[in-house]
């Protein structure tokens, strides 16, 4: 038992938590709940997957993820209330999932001999995809484009992976350095309420 | 001529029909019908062809599909009065449709050596989505979440088949079982107006 | 530098500047303008990559694409006014896009042994991916199902190549041509408000 494999672990319970309630919250039936816990979870790493050719797909390789999912997701709905009581838990869980997941890619990056800021792009695809996959399946506006500042978050926390990869720092410290660098920035920029600057055209 | 490639080709020309249809109903033009028609019926096999790695994909390497969609298709327009005529058309379509690619999805996934419980998630993928990017290109809310248990119906299908693989029935009448149920439970959920359970959060 | 590579570069340059302008028309912030760009830009090749088991996809390769795109993004955020002067500019690059990328499609499917209709599909593909994930993503009706004849005019121009093709014509005649066809094609149809047939269904 790896730290790495602790993280997609955490990972994938953390998407499922807020997949869940954000599909509770959209009165979804309950197998619309359990599609989009599966879908907010394992999208980012299988579109990863299938962009780097690693077929068939992790979730498949893996059943264990299947019955997890399906654990945790039977536990959102008994605990909704007291899960939703914890205000913004949908906010929390979707960073911890988006800080834990960035890692999981930036390392399948490097591990397929890929080059940095390709890398860094592979992070961002797998911490951001399960959330896009998931607003776009709800016919909402996805959540990227939103103004949480969300790839931006996992962009920054890819650069910091990458960084401190190359002064050959211990696995462990990059990890948890990433992962804590990418949930600090969301929850900065939510507190203090910053925003990227716009462009508009003259008209 | 087995039953397998007799059940592809009668799932390709029942998403058509429905596909086509659709697309007539909501007034695109003679391309869009043909982008919609084409879309609905190969979308299913070609995320679970990617999905598992076998590329390039199923209708890329038998163009016997692409001709049988386009002739359908022109089927669909020049008899659209009539087809439309059986109240229920695109549903009942759409129906056999997922029915049929629900096996293929299944039997695949055990070609391939997968977990059962992974091969009836192929099953469900190939079964469905081809409406849900059918859905997503019109803008609407995906057929998945709507309240007719499209996805439900195609993994009860799914654990049927592995049930009965497990027992070493025939092929042929795993096959024919499977795709009756799954037709059977669309009917009798719309017939019944049957809902799954929502969960809602305590405001 | 062969002229196959300059058209790559130039189909690339013509849908960042086109996936900009339109997310600066949005209102999105730097970085959303940043991701519109690079899925524009990179969504058709990825998809034709991922569809004939290419993989890593090209720009996981190539990461000097990664870097113009970046570069193309901040000339358009900087020249954003006098892009915008050119009335239609949109519309323009977005076609020159789409003229060259069906290239790039159609060649890719002949240098895989893929049958002259498959290739056909895999340019329209190629050519109209980029546009319609843009769309998917803001939440618009995809740009193949506008009236503006996007796919159709992607589709003529693979024919016209396949058809120059057989003929042993000399190549970079047959990429110019084919360009030259697909930009006349949309330029005609916008000027002269051309439209395909509808087909309603009689209530």
């Amino acid at each position: 038992m790896t730290i790495f494999s602790t993280l997609d672990i955490l990972g994938t319970i953390a998407f499922v938590i807020s997949g869940s309630l954000s599909a509770m919250n959209r009165k979804l039936d309950l197998f619309g709940i359990f599609i989009i816990a599966f879908v907010t979870s394992i999208g980012g790493g299988t579109i990863r997957d299938i962009l780097i050719g690693n077929t068939p797909v992790s979730w498949m390789q893996n059943t264990t993820t299947i019955y997890l999912i399906g654990g945790v997701t039977i536990f959102s709905i008994i605990f909704r209330n007291k899960l939703d009581y914890l205000k913004g838990s949908i906010f929390l869980f979707d960073t911890i999932g988006l800080g834990v997941f960035t890692i999981m890619g930036v390392e399948t990056g490097i591990n397929a001999g890929l080059d940095p800021i390709v890398s860094v792009a592979l992070g961002a695809t797998t911490g951001c995809f399960g959330g896009v996959v998931r607003d776009i399946l709800c016919n909402e506006i996805p959540v990227i484009f939103r103004k949480e500042i969300y790839a931006t978050a996992s962009i920054a926390g890819g650069f910091c992976f990458m960084i401190l990869y190359t002064f050959k720092i211990d696995e462990n410290i990059i990890y948890i350095s990433t992962a804590l660098l990418i949930i600090l920035i969301r929850l900065l920029v939510v507190k203090y309420k910053i925003a990227l600057p716009l462009f508009t055209i003259r008209s």
